[in-house]
């Protein structure tokens, strides 16, 4: 991530700058821009979402999105892949999905890229779960390796190929292991 | 920290190898050389292990030693500040300290620096936890931050500058703040 500027700006006025490309985020009163996504960032976040989707999705449980932001407890945040329960998603008047997300949620996933702090990531996890996110997932390319970060329970790291990563209660039936997530990369 | 090596020895066979300087860690198989320390890492490490002692080693409670190579659990690693309660300081027949330490720390404290993998620094932490080390932390220079692992607990943020850092019981005589770790940097 790049600090941008070291200008104290509202969390409001913050809102009502036009979107980056990449992405950028309002944490503590500073806009970080998120790094430029390469290669292995893509590949995880491209396939992850819709293998969640397939799960929870098709039966309306929840759904997840890339790259949305997500706007609570003073910090606007874009997770790599954020999961909402169902009737949780913000929706128009016609029913179709707000543009507007005031909330944390139900899940975030964040990929690692290199150069990127992982102390600043790691600290969005925090933030997430302190405002209701049942678990946080760090996923880091390089190592391999998975740290699923969940409410007043210790931190997992999950890096033994056919272990099963740990997921929230309402995607209880999705099933992936460290070996099948970091085989995207290989494809 | 870079990987010196793609060549699996036994960990009996790496600890008959010369010591480097950074040193090297084995672990899983692989060498690792710790990265070159630089200034920031230098401070912090420089002060705290005295800091540390100054409180605990006087009263014959524990005591820090800094890069201290510590083999346990199938790996040879050299935390930052390895604390070890005083009865547990391996001691040659002449009551001095011995030189091969075979045991995992109380309380291990590992310094970030630029471009080291914090994945794999904090696998060392967690390799030390379940080893029996009552706390792990990982200081963050860039991000003034620091995370503190305990066994079974839930991991602990610290970047409030007048927050207390939490310590192991058996150190609850010392007392520092975010604010008084990083003031190092500055003097």
């Amino acid at each position: 991530m790049v600090q941008t500027s070291a200008l104290t700006l509202t969390l409001e006025e913050f809102l009502k700058l036009p979107e980056t490309e990449p992405a950028s985020e309002y944490i503590d009163g500073h806009i970080i821009q998120k790094p430029m996504p390469q290669g292995e960032h893509s590949a995880i976040q491209t396939e992850l979402a819709p293998a969640i989707n397939s799960v929870v999705k098709s039966k309306q449980i929840a759904r997840a999105f890339s790259e949305l932001r997500c706007t609570f407890g003073g910090r606007s945040i874009v997770p790599d892949i954020a999961v909402f329960l169902w009737g949780r998603i913000p929706r128009q008047e016609n029913g179709g999905v707000a543009n507007v997300f005031a909330l944390a949620p139900d899940w975030t996933i964040e990929i690692l890229s290199p150069d990127q702090s992982q102390t600043k990531v790691t600290k969005n996890l925090f933030h997430c779960l302190e405002h209701g996110t049942q678990m946080g997932w760090l996923i880091d390319p390089q190592e391999q390796s998975v740290f699923a970060y969940l409410p007043e329970q210790p931190t997992m790291l999950c890096d033994e190929p056919h272990a099963l990563l740990p997921v929230p209660e309402f995607a209880r039936d999705f099933s992936l292991t460290v070996a099948d997530l970091f085989s995207w990369l290989l494809e």
